[in-house]
């Protein structure tokens, strides 16, 4: 199926672009079944072949297949998502390295100040949520999304958004296909490398919620030019990814 | 044509060089007619050859050839300077990472304070201006120049200057070669590079404008040496880009 | 042996992880013999294999065989941990660079802050403890652990734990395995770059003593994934090393 | 000769650890005959091989050959400092990025706080000095060594010392051998990066005069083995240079 062969491109970009490295995970809402979705099995991303997707229901979270391969422990962030959010085909979960000082930070707010980052904005003008899991499990977890109950109360942090930011951990992005949810996974760490440098120069001059909006269309239409540059670069370097 | 074959590496060093990604454009004048200009279609700049290079008007950003492929979204950041400066022979677009800190924040300077930077000085000592797009296009674009009338707002930004910061997006680089124009642009990354890393360490000490401009004139007549080596470079490296 | 593999491999991951560079050396503790360790001889971590690991004396640091190539000056990190240590059976001594910073300023704390470092927390929630030399040394040494007196002083400093700084000069990382102590040198080097980017944010949120303690858990019981992608990793770019 | 090929082989390692790229230049005095250097013709030193290395005379800094090829033009660097330090048998300029921040910034000190890095400690404790061009060539030069005069300021500014920065430009440094010119040409990059991250963190606690010294002698006695090791690197990545 087309939609394996892209997945596998997802996690081989996602790796070579060094938004993910032997952590994170990418996966896509099934096209014909809205219940169902594809995912690899536990596997670091760059090592993903086609025969290591898997089929998942989105209601337990857990493999189609009896005695499945180790699967992600995390499962429950892309499952719990698909339910709560029937416009949402694909989720990247990943620890890109700008984005975690932002979800360590109190108040730090990765608001989109860049014409590819427009999709960053919320309504609330005050850019990505942060989910904090100690509201849900105590303040001794090991900070995972290992049950349905922890992954709905992230997709409750996730509301109607796009990309919601998991306290000391990393951030979860989510879009209408494959491509765009991995365009945004690489722009959110861009735009957060950019925030990082640009802070200390002054005031800053993020998107009006108008230009983020005209943006993010702009760029998502595009989607293919970059989707394109990044599986050839990746297919160049892919063992490397360095 | 010569032009031709320089274009093309010019779009390989600026992407080797990580000046442009799957975005940004390099274009040349022609060197017999001056209401044409040469530019890829619209290509990642990685992948540009010369069957890649067309002819467009100077006067309506459009592409001589009749049925033309994809153009860039852009192509009037280029035809608008090439109308109001003729002493412009290239052009250069790009978003490359540090110089977006200073299209951000308000009031930062991008003085030159090496020597190697010294084309950076404008007349008010200032440092190069940044357009502002909302000032022409209200304040729900998607910060592109798509049309005659915004590139024509960004050139009279531009003025009589080198470089043009594009608030939000990028820079623009222009010079009366290719070479020049493409040293510029790698030279504008590097002097921003070095500011952002200087800014926290005490009052900086810019070039004064004499050392400036004999500086840019040394640099300048110089610039095969940059040129041959990043060329070799992109030669070796250019899939990879990394 | 498997452990003689186990080590050459070590090297090869953390050269190519780039926490070591032409310095900094990892041993581990024999599993038969818990008075003799296996160390390579004076060679740089990336050009090390089975043929250059030697036996060594956990009692004066010493190679067993007679007639010994050149040893690592510093051998006596290694073997004074092992004597204060019966708990460890690796250790890894580095210079890694984003360490360093919390190395050379007075105060600055090494806290996990991600849900990869919770080995970083200490019992009184301070951080990894740095070695000051001077204590023992006096103020013109060459910082260098070189005799018994000085790796019993350093072991002193590292106590139960499970990182020591050492100022000036970088950090020793012990664990109890080869596995876990190459996981934990790369994640120190993280966690650092993390806190470096993130501290200008704003107030950070560190990991509770018991979120640190249920990711380490958790973490250093999926060792094997990152282990087997860093070997495959430096096994494809072993000698560039960048 | 041995020494032309230890002197392409710094020309290849200074560029591959990048401490150089199209510019900067590494030199040798003649083992036999103390008026005359060897240095490359002007080349990029990632090009230089053994066919480029020619000699120049102290005294003037010309070539000995007749009709010689372009030249650095900035050899006076050389020549003026192999005149007034007999002691120098090395000398390394470079524009290395890292340490461009300390020769831009007023009042910003170089100094030694790791291990690696003592040779850059001073009588006076205030680390290397800065020569500012504009006390011999006025405030509109371009900042170029191209005389003897101007070369023979540069060496008063260095005086007894190890490294000078040169305001607005880079640094040069000196050594007894190429070997260890090499080594602080490096080190002093890596010194100053290591405090551009440290700064932030605190009050800084730099190396004792005599811990200065101590590493000094200790790994400069060592300098084999990162010659070694960079060597090799050169050799793998020579083309790439990244």
């Amino acid at each position: 199926m087309d939609l394996i062969s892209e997945l596998v491109d997802a996690n081989r970009i996602l790796f070579h672009q060094r938004i993910v490295d032997a952590f994170g995970h990418v996966s896509a809402r099934h096209p014909e079944h809205a219940g169902r979705f594809l995912m690899a099995r536990n596997l670091a991303p760059g090592q993903v072949t086609a025969a290591d997707i898997l089929e998942y229901r989105v209601d337990d979270g857990e493999a189609v297949m009896a005695g499945p391969p180790r699967l992600y422990l995390e499962r429950w962030i892309h499952s719990e998502i698909y339910k709560a959010r029937p416009d949402v085909m694909a989720v990247v979960h990943s620890h890109s390295p700008a984005v975690l000082p932002f979800a360590i930070a109190r108040g730090a707010r990765l608001l989109p100040v860049c014409h590819m980052c427009g999709f960053l904005a919320t309504a609330d003008g005050m850019g990505p949520p942060t989910f904090e899991i100690r509201d849900v499990a105590g303040d001794a977890s090991d900070l995972l999304i290992r049950s349905r109950e922890l992954g709905a109360a992230l997709a409750r942090s996730l509301g109607a958004g796009r990309v919601v930011l998991m306290r000391g951990h990393g951030s979860t992005v989510v879009a209408e296909s494959v491509r765009v949810a991995v365009y945004r996974a690489v722009y959110t760490e861009i735009n957060a490398k950019l925030l990082l440098q640009a802070l200390p120069l002054g005031e800053l001059q993020p998107l009006t919620a108008g230009e983020a909006e005209a943006t993010r269309i702009t760029n998502e239409a595009q989607v293919d030019r970059p989707w394109n540059l990044w599986k050839q670069l990746a297919a160049a370097g892919a063992v490397a990814g360095s």
